[in-house]
């Protein structure tokens, strides 16, 4: 959203191919390119049905001379692809689980400093010296978190600075941003460094540096880059819960349209390697040897020992949680999304605003941090809870602040800490009325404000965190509220309460209910977890869209909703292609300047490859197949001309072209110069075409084109006539990702429906 | 296998339509006709593709009515739809749960008093009297269970009896073959209890004594009823194991091909139920109130305060484990193919002969059970383990049996004891050399004879448990082997036994991975055991198919192959149509003889619909649609014939036909008679015929097609000609899920590959 102010409300290239940029042929090109700073809203892109990483290599690759590639592939060539497979797998899990690792590490330390630092000033009742230091170091940190997000966004330097810096950045931001005390988490930057390590792995490293092994060339199509990216989203969330199964269901529920049991098995692999990886560093932390990391770096929750027990009529609080959590969550995503285009325009304005903007809500964040719980009374010790009260290191549940000995600051306990922390406080079970009332409305509205203002910034920034703390918030006050009326402890409480606040804003039920699972390790929680889930996320939808989908609505990233909308079954993909400028086509057998005219003037990236001729109209009847602009532009590049009209031989392909290099699918056409000599010779087009594309009747309603469309995980879909009358193309139409996307539709069709893009405003 | 012995390789009705018998229209009725008794093997049924369940409402009801009706339904009907979507959830998670519950309490008291009475003639040292009393009581619980499959199957007797019955039949029959001591458990049962409690449901109840709900007629569709039923497998699995996710994970990765995020959410519901119904059963029979109810009825693995601590060097041994689960997977599935070729012979014999067969098996067991722990030597007590020994009651980890006071029988621990209790005590922790090597060999062997002789008998069974038995012996033999080389308990040897054995019998990785992580509720075991599952299931998979897959293959049951294989690329749905008898097409006015002659003399399931005529030939040139045959029996049926060869009106048709008619797929074309008058009037097909049917290009290949297929839930898919030629049918040939399995295809074209067909024989 800020490192090239892209943001924009809808895609206004309805009649462009799904991808202008022909170097971003990749699939997952523009999760990388746009948004390789991990700046803007991370989660988001990876978070959500990233259905354009998604096509299957049986498209790309069946024309003729692949097959025969995939038949002569050696055992030995297979089993080299399995492992190399499985291997990536696990180098996924171990860079995400020590990136993890590492970032922990970081702010745990920073933030642990700075703490005892701020503690030590307050020890000495030196107050005002206590805030200069604590908002200068936030201050400090934000400004590197936001300098290297606005200042050395790749997007915005040149070629030569290769990727992995970029990735760099995006870790030290991402520290920089937690460590200061902002209202944003590690979770959702996680996710997205999983994504990226993935997505690096797997095309051998940085664009400029990249490692040439030849058996990484087999990773260099569609399918298994996503599966890749696949196992490294799933990754990212395991390492930010410490959730295994969890993680591969959110990869599942979220990131994977298309879904296949070996990819199941691989995604559970990476995420078990993190887990490993989380676990010995855990082991090697608890001996002492990480400094100031404390126990709330890692493991957030710990209800485990908690007795749970719950009777009929806790269904009334349970269900107020969920509805309420769903009510919080759509008012946060409808207000988030006015400052969020609140935010563009300011971001707009040039890169020292967006530095502006960062500085003032960190300096607003640490004014209220410090200053608010000075308004809290302090609260007496209560001996029979066990734990060491007051404390004043660097955590603990009863921070003694400005209170005196035997006495704690309830809000301090909440504010002056990692946010990490904080949420370990507000879940804290056992400890009933720790905080008091007007304690939490003060901490829950602050995360409310913090919540709606810190997201935009120009700083890595997860969504995750700022929704566990206003949910927390809300639902500890719920149960405190409820006193003896339940028996459910008030930590508890407070972990439903961040459960239904999340399903209510990001939608997500069966993954989430899985990572609450499994952070509170005790199964006796799933029913009255996913009770409250399904409420809030019933009542939250009934309301607006997932904040996902905002936020990808307002980047205008294209996806394909998951299911057909109502109307899509009134309008035919014939009608959906009139819409479009007419289909370009080539000849079987063509000529060089008509090529090169094709691909100079569209940025098509597929064109339907025609044969035959009428007898009358001398036009071509027969629709022969499907060929890429990747293709094109390798046989440019390699200049396999032919000086007559004429089919060529299967051995004259192979001698030229081989199978792996007609899988890659990285071809810049402007790279390729061609003489006016050569423009008059012919290419046989044949043997690079896909035969079979997929073809749909024009009568077909777009509905069911989109559920192929998905179902199949296509990229081109030719729309054909119902009659082939004499003198009329074989092919009236061909649909991408971007045609059928339903907002696209509306905006050539807008009297089928109003209400989806009312939705939006 | 044996109610009806059909057991049969392979499939040979190759070039029929997909199921010959037009009453089995609707897609779950083979699951629920051919096996409803349970008896044979109804994990296999449910737990393996079963793509036959696989269909998508787009296909079937897009016609033009249809669609028409989809658009105005009201607002108040879609929330009742989708109400009533719920409540069937919760309705099969909570019978299932019920109903697992009420197996568990019977097996266990009969056991129990079965057990007691048995120890109170050894504690008198009437050795022989109790042989008599067990054998003769194992025998009698087996005659039940046996002649309740054999001689009351529904596929024998009339239409008179309803389904009902015959589920009861299944859980008596469950409960009497595993309070036998019969080496088989109760979880297979409970996957396809499960399912079957979903299909009733899902249509209302029985056959015969129907509930004409007007809401339950949205379910009379494929798409709603394959939902429900992935419900109730996942409820069974996890009623079985206590694991809801892996209930959910199950139905992903065995039953359900074609995946909705929104299906995921409901399976998790219905799991969380039966969690809840178990849940306050335990509660309940920890009072006391269930008599005889031992601890191992739901909770059978008991590691879950052991201390997990595994160092670098138990690679070794996990590895070890790993492979020799691959290795005896494959083994078991060798040679229990092999048993079951054998027991076919002997059912086709006769109903008195597979009776015979079961009260040997169980003779057979109940000697061994009984004389083998006489062959172990008595072991002292060990006072520090802290438990009662030794036990003489119903259950116990340490059995007197014959042994003198102070000393206990270790095999008597393992065999004379409920199976769950002997899973129980051989996962036993912390209990170091409870049993002696020979023990556990004489332990080993006999379930590896009784795993193979007893799954083959017509009793309900289960392939888990005797997997479970024979895995975990082993498992912990080698844990005793290593000695002291590790530190990982001996218990914890025989869980990773017994999941290594799964995984290379039954092949599946990510769910039975996550109900070994919550039936252990140790998150620390999930890496090691995700090792062991993957080495055992690699090993396996380069010997044999799984366990499931040669089942099917040996009951002939249909279903596609997850994954094309490598020579479906070599083949093209043009040569596998002409394959196949000429399709069979309509006009689409029609005469009523020729439906009448259509219907009679094929079996097909749908028919293409062609228009248009050639000027030369008079053919039809225009392929219309897809007409189902249920619609051609509702038009016969309601009469709606014309009197001339004419187009209808669309408010002709609406007057006739109402959209939730033309949904039901349940027609019997025998009941309709035709006057000869009437067999000279015409019908106008076009409004019910739906108009755009999936097709593709001859020249595309069969493993495209396939993927088409399964990808979209497809039932039946055209194929049409590359070349529109005059005088040529616009349909060359029609495909269905029968004609893509490739073991027909394989029958047809023996040429392709060898390998497959080899590997199962």
């Amino acid at each position: 959203m800020e490192e090239d102010g892209n943001l924009q409300i809808g895609n206004s290239n309805y009649n462009g191919e799904e991808e202008g940029d022909p170097e971003s042929n990749t699939m997952n090109q523009p999760l990388l390119k746009r948004h390789r700073t991990l700046s803007s809203t991370p989660l988001a892109l990876v978070g959500t049905k990233v259905s354009h990483i998604e096509s299957l290599d049986y498209e790309i690759n069946e024309n003729d001379l692949f097959k025969h590639d995939w038949r002569s592939r050696s055992k030995a060539q297979v089993f080299q692809y399995i492992f190399a497979k499985w291997t990536l797998a696990c180098l996924v899990g171990l860079l995400t689980g020590l990136i993890a690792t590492l970032i922990n590490l970081a702010v745990e330390n920073i933030a642990g400093y700075k703490l005892l630092a701020v503690g030590y000033y307050i020890g000495q009742d030196r107050f005002m010296t206590g805030l200069m230091v604590f908002t200068g170091a936030n201050l400090g940190l934000t400004l590197v978190a936001t300098v290297l997000v606005v200042y050395f966004a790749p997007t915005a330097a040149g070629p030569g600075i290769p990727e992995i810096k970029a990735y760099l950045n995006g870790i030290v931001g991402s520290i920089g941003a937690v460590a200061a005390g902002l209202d944003l988490g590690k979770e959702g930057p996680l996710v997205h460094i999983g994504s990226c390590i993935a997505s690096l792995l797997g095309q051998g490293g940085p664009d400029n540096h990249r490692i040439k092994w030849r058996w990484l060339r087999y990773f260099n199509n569609d399918r298994d880059r996503r599966d890749l990216i696949t196992c490294g989203s799933a990754s990212g969330v395991c390492a930010a819960f410490r959730s295994p199964v969890g993680g591969v269901l959110f990869a599942l529920e979220e990131v994977a349209t298309w879904w296949r049991s070996a990819l199941l098995w691989r995604t559970f692999f990476s995420t078990a390697v993190v887990v490993v990886v989380l676990r010995a560093f855990i082991e090697i932390c608890n001996s002492g040897k990480c400094g100031l990391f404390g126990k709330g770096g890692l493991i957030m929750f710990d209800v485990s020992h908690v007795e749970v027990r719950y009777h009929a009529v806790d269904i009334i609080p349970v269900t107020l949680i969920g509805v309420f959590g769903g009510i919080l969550g759509s008012l946060y995503n409808h207000f988030l999304h006015k400052v969020l285009r609140l935010y563009n325009l300011i971001n707009q304005k040039g890169k020292i605003h967006k530095v502006l903007l960062s500085l003032s809500v960190s300096l607003f964040t640490s004014v209220c941090l410090y200053g608010l719980p000075f308004l809290a009374e302090c609260k007496p010790c209560n001996p029979s809870i066990g734990e060491t009260c007051p404390t004043n290191g660097r955590s603990g549940n009863f921070k003694q602040f400005n209170c005196p000995n035997g006495y704690y600051n309830d809000l301090a306990t909440l504010f002056l800490t990692t946010n990490d922390d904080a949420v370990r406080n507000v879940f804290s079970s056992n400890t009933p009325n720790e905080f008091s009332m007007v304690s939490l409305w003060i901490f829950f509205g602050l995360y409310c404000i913090l919540g709606l203002i810190t997201f935009g910034i120009a700083t890595p920034s997860g969504l995750f965190l700022p929704i566990i703390l206003m949910g927390s918030a809300y639902g500890r006050m719920l149960g405190q509220a409820m006193g003896s009326y339940t028996k459910i402890d008030q930590g508890l409480y407070a972990v439903l309460g961040a459960a239904s606040l999340m399903a209510g804003s990001m939608r997500m039920t069966v993954s989430l209910c899985v990572i609450f699972l499994e952070l509170t390790n005790n199964l006796l929680l799933l029913p009255i977890t996913m009770f409250v889930l399904l409420i809030a996320k019933t009542v939250g939808d009934s309301f607006n869209l997932s904040i996902y989908e905002i936020i990808l609505h307002l980047k205008g990233l294209p996806f394909l909703e998951a299911n057909p909308e109502p109307w899509m079954r009134n309008l035919t993909v014939g009608e959906l292609g009139d819409a479009k400028p007419p289909v370009v086509t080539l000849q079987g057998v063509e000529k060089v300047a008509n090529i090169v005219d094709v691909l100079r003037n569209t940025t098509h990236n597929a064109f339907p490859v025609l044969d035959g001729e009428d007898s009358v109209t001398g036009a071509a009847t027969e629709l022969h197949g499907l060929i890429l602009r990747a293709h094109l532009v390798k046989v440019l590049k390699k200049r396999w001309f032919l000086n007559e009209k004429r089919r060529t031989e299967e051995w004259e392909v192979r001698e030229k072209f081989t199978p792996v290099e007609l899988a890659e699918r990285e071809d810049n056409f402007d790279e390729v110069a061609i003489t006016s000599s050569e423009m008059q010779l012919y290419v046989d087009l044949h043997p690079l075409t896909n035969t079979t594309p997929y073809t749909v009747v024009q009568s077909m309603s777009v509905a069911k084109a989109l559920v192929l469309f998905r179902s199949v995980g296509l990229r081109h879909l030719l729309v054909v006539p119902k009659i082939q009358a004499s003198g009329m193309s074989p092919v009236i139409g061909i649909l991408t990702r971007q045609d059928l996307r339903a907002y696209n539709i509306l905006q050539a069709f807008p009297h089928l429906d109003k209400h989806k893009s009312e939705k939006l405003r």
